[in-house]
C-alpha cells in the first residue's frame, strides 16, 4: 500500500507534523489528531479519551492497537506528545519545525515527538500479520503524570490488552545515538517538612521557640544520612533537600513556621514507603512533621532476552554496544512495568528540555531501522 | 499662666489629642503640630525639619529647647511620635481615642504618645528658671530610624544643645508602673547568609552543587554557638536565625541558590563588627558569604547618681522600686547615649503594638508626677 511506503520513506516529515503542534503538558487536540491520522492509515483502531479533573486533569490520551493473528505476540510502543515549555530565545520557533544543516530542530524533537515518528515509520514497515502492536500515548507525561498513563493501563487491562513487552521511546542516548537504554528507574518520593514553633520578639527568645532552630538541625540529620552504597545495577539513593521556606520579613521576629522540601531518587533497596517513614520518624524527633508524596518506585527489568533483543538490534544498526543503565529521574515506565517487561531506547537527549532542541536526521532514520528491527524480534519470540 | 495650670490638669487630654492624630511610622504633620501646640505655651522654642531620602526617609522631627538661666543645668526628654500600625479587630478605634472604664485606649497609648503627654505635663510644672529643658522628638523610631533620632542628635550638636541627663520615655514598665526602667541595652545585627551553588536535577546531583546544604551545616554551626553566659548587668547574648529563603518550586530541581537571615542581640561583651566578622569566616568556611546590618551596639549607662535618682523618684511616687534592666528591643536610647548619660522609663508595655493598646489614666497622672521630680531634681544637681 503506497500510503504505508510513503510513511516509511518520511519519518523526518511524521516527525515535523507533530513538532508543528503546540503542546505544551497536558497535550490535547490537534497533536493527537495529527497522530491519529498517521496510524489510522496503517490499520490501527484508535481510543483517545479524557481523564481526571482538575487540577491534575483532564489529560488526554490515545491507545492504538492493530491485533495480529489470534496467539500472536503482541509489541507496546510508549510514549507521550506533551512537551515540556519552549522557553525563550530560540534560533527559530519552537512549534516551527526547521531543518538546518543535518538537525531538525523544535521542541518536542527528541523528547520525544521525533521517537514517535520513528514508532509510526518502523511500524509502517511490519505487516499486519506479524503480531498485534500497540501505542501508549499519553498527554502529560511532563506533568503530574496522574491521568496519563495510569489511565491508560487501566484501559488495556480493561480490553484485555496486555503486551508482552513494552519499549518507552524516551531520549536515553547520550553522546550517541545507541549508547545507552534503561533497563529500569531510581524510585522517587519528595517529602515536605514542617516544624511550627511559637513566633516571637527576637530580643525575647525564651517567650519564643524558634521553629528555625529545630528544622536546621532535622535537616542537618537527614543530610548525614547514607542511604546505600548502590547496586550491581544501581547507582546510590541519594537525599537533597530542594527548598526552604519561612517567609519571615521582619528582621526582628522570630517566625512561627518553617518549611523545607527534600527529594529522595532511591535505588531498589529501599521501598517510598519505608523512606517516609525514616524522614518521618526523624522529623518528628525534631519536633516537626513530614507528608510524603512517592512518584514512583524503584524498579529494573532484570537484564536479560528483552535487552539483549535490543541490544542486537542497536548494534546491528550502530555499531555501538548500549549500556544497560538505571540512571537519571523518572519516566513512565515505572508505571508500564506493572503491565509487562519494559525497557526505554530512545534519541540523543543533550538538548532535551532546552532551547534549540534538535535532532540530527540521521538519527531519526537509523531509529526507525533499530525500533523496526526490535518490533520484528519481539513479535516473532515465542 | 492658667494655660500652664490648665496642661497640667489634663494629661490625659493631651494625650488624647496625640493619640487623635494618625502617625504610624513614619509620623509626619498633624501630631508635629499638636505637639508643638503644646510645647509653645510653655515657653518652648521649637524646630521642625525634614531629614532623609528615600528609602528610609524623609523623617519629620522636632527639637523643642526651654532654655534655663546661662549655666543652668540641661535636661533632655526623648521619644517618638510614630507608632506601629494597628492592625485589626480594635474595639473602638485605633486613632479615636477613648476612656473606658479607667482606660484610656489608642495605638500609642504607652508606646508612647502617653508618655509624651506627661512629659509635657510635667514640664508645665517646672518653673522656667529651674534650668534649661528640651524635646527630642521624632517621627521614625519604629521603622529604620535612619534619619530620626541621629539627625536630631546631629542638630543639637550644631546648636551646641548637649544635655547633663537624657530621660527616653519607652514603655518600659511590665507589671506595673514603675517596677522597671533600662540602664542599657543590648546591641543588634542582622546578619544575611547567602550560599550560592550549582542548579541541576535531582536525578544528576553529581553536576549539581546543593547550595542548601552547606547553607543547613553553615547554620548548624552558628546555632551551636554560645556566645556568653551574660554579665553582671546583662543576660546572656543571643543568635536567632529569623529567615530561610530559597524560592524552589521545581520538586526535581537543586536550586542555585539559598539564604538565610540571623538576628543576634548582643551584651557589651561583643561588638557589632566584631560578631559579623565571626559568623562572616563561619559562612566562608562553608562556601557563603554574609552581609551584616549593625542596628546598635550594646550599651550601659553605669547604674549610679542618675538610676538613683530616678529609683527616688518612682519610690516616692509609686512604693515600687525598679528594677535596673538592660533586656528587650533597641530604642533609640542606642543613639542618645553619645550626646549623655540615658535612662529609658515609662508606661507599662503590656499592650505595646497591640490591638486595643491602651494606658491606665492613674498611671498617665502618676507618671506626670515622676517625672516632675525628676526633672526637678536634674535640673538642681550641679
Amino acid at each position: 500500500m503506497s500510503q504505508t511506503a510513503s510513511l516509511s520513506a518520511s519519518v523526518v516529515e511524521l516527525a515535523e507534523a507533530l513538532i508543528a503542534c503546540p503542546s505544551v503538558t497536558p497535550a490535547t487536540g490537534m497533536v493527537f489528531d495529527c497522530l491519529e491520522g498517521q496510524l489510522a492509515p496503517l490499520g490501527f483502531e484508535i481510543t483517545r479519551f479524557l481523564a481526571g479533573e482538575a487540577p491534575d486533569g483532564p489529560v488526554e490520551n490515545l491507545f492504538a492497537v492493530r491485533r495480529g493473528p489470534a496467539g500472536s505476540r503482541h509489541f507496546s510502543f510508549a510514549g507521550h506528545l506533551d512537551v515540556v515549555p519552549p522557553g525563550e530565545g530560540w534560533t527559530s520557533g519552537a512549534f516551527l519545525p526547521e531543518r538546518r544543516g543535518e538537525l531538525l530542530y523544535g521542541r518536542g524533537a527528541v523528547d520525544m515527538k521525533g521517537s514517535i515518528a520513528a514508532m509510526v515509520a518502523a511500524v509502517a514497515q511490519i505487516p499486519a500479520d506479524a503480531g498485534t502492536i500497540s501505542f501508549i500515548i499519553t498527554g502529560d507525561e511532563e506533568g503530574p503524570a496522574r491521568f496519563g498513563t495510569l489511565a491508560l493501563i487501566d484501559l488495556m487491562r480493561e480490553k484485555g490488552e496486555i503486551p508482552d513487552l513494552c519499549l518507552v521511546g524516551e531520549p536515553t542516548s547520550v553522546n550517541r545515538l545507541g549508547d545507552m537504554m534503561k533497563v529500569g528507574r531510581r524510585g522517587s518520593v519528595n517529602i515536605w517538612l514542617e516544624v511550627e514553633g511559637v513566633q516571637g520578639h527576637v530580643a525575647y527568645p525564651h517567650l519564643a521557640d524558634n521553629p528555625i532552630t529545630r528544622l536546621v538541625a532535622m535537616l542537618a540529620e537527614l543530610d548525614a544520612i547514607v542511604l546505600d552504597e548502590g547496586t550491581d545495577w544501581f547507582q546510590a539513593s541519594n537525599l537533597e533537600v530542594t527548598d526552604l521556606t519561612v517567609g519571615n520579613p521582619a528582621t526582628n521576629v522570630i517566625p512561627a513556621k518553617a518549611s523545607a522540601r527534600i527529594s529522595i531518587r532511591f535505588n531498589d533497596l529501599h521501598t517510598g514507603e519505608g523512606l517516609a517513614s525514616r524522614v518521618t520518624e526523624i522529623a518528628r524527633a525534631h519536633g516537626g512533621s513530614a507528608r510524603a508524596v512517592i512518584s514512583g518506585e524503584a524498579f529494573l527489568t532484570q537484564p536479560g532476552p528483552f535487552s539483549a533483543m535490543l541490544s542486537e538490534a542497536i548494534e546491528a544498526e550502530t555499531g555501538t554496544t548500549p549500556e544497560l543503565s538505571t540512571s537519571g529521574g523518572t519516566s513512565d515506565a515505572r508505571f508500564l512495568k506493572d503491565l509487562s517487561p519494559v525497557i526505554e531506547f530512545g534519541l540523543c537527549n543533550a538538548t532535551m528540555h532546552k532551547r534549540d532542541e534538535a535532532v540530527a536526521i540521521a538519527d531519526l532514520e537509523t531509529l526507525v531501522r533499530i525500533y523496526t528491527r526490535v518490533t520484528r524480534a519481539a513479535l516473532a519470540r515465542i
